[in-house]
């Protein structure tokens, strides 16, 4: 049971942008080179936290990414799924339907035990990354941390 | 993030093998044949489960695999970590220490706040799973169940 990579990436350009003046956007490339990280590959991620609604694309040569709302109403489960998707990680095949042991259809009206199980373990995963919002982790970071991180920003 | 296919295998094979009388035991064989599923690719997970600790192996023509101790004490957390480890999904890489916005080791003696918030989602997830043992799943599935998975299983 993996998250991409990227996740790690996401979640600190995403944290990098809360830092921002408000309306000041960063660049896929200026955040690649913040981090180190292939240019192609998180611009790809950005787009996607963009169409999850996370971030703000402005258009143009000066544009670039914003936080699409305040960082208090954006959480650490928002921008993991925003690029791995909602799924739980556990997926019901059905095995109790087949083979010799097979249930009929009907007694097979009420989902799985077991899938009930494991899907509240993911709801409990879900919970505790949508009660952290970006806010929060901006709360936990050194207070010199902002603005170095516009100043470094900027710079490239 | 996904488990693998395997977890729902042997969530099932441990249930079924909690239905059993006390000291009986069921084959790899038996329960590929009760599940309808790849029976070296099953042998292989329920070795794992074996190696766990939550399965005893007892060897022979007529061995096969009971539970290690009382459903009471084996959890799904223990079934799932048995097959797919104890890793969280979330790999930190310390980005934070690379690239132009590179913080200095002094200043990443912390564990990245980010890899703490996601830990503590992984916690929850297994906190939830080790609140679940056989003796629970066994208590949500219908009183004839039993009986019918010990007649076609032994049947096989």
């Amino acid at each position: 049971m993996k998250l991409p990579v990227s996740t790690e990436w996401v979640l600190h350009c995403a944290t990098t942008l809360a830092q921002l003046e408000p309306r000041a956007t960063a660049s896929a490339a200026q955040l690649a080179d913040y981090f180190d990280l292939p240019a192609p590959y998180l611009a790809k991620q950005l787009k996607a936290l963009a169409k999850a609604g996370v971030l703000t694309a402005t258009p143009g040569p000066r544009g670039g990414y914003r936080l699409a709302r305040p960082a208090a109403d954006i959480t650490l489960l928002q921008i993991v799924e925003a690029v791995d998707g909602a799924a739980s990680p556990y997926e019901c095949h059905e095995i109790r339907q087949q083979g010799r042991g097979a249930l009929s259809p009907e007694d097979c009206r009420h989902t799985c035990v077991i899938a009930v199980k494991m899907a509240e373990a993911h709801q409990a995963w879900k919970r505790s990354l949508a009660g952290v919002t970006l806010a929060d982790i901006l709360g936990e970071i050194p207070p010199w941390a902002p603005a170095r991180t516009r100043s470094l920003l900027s710079g490239s």
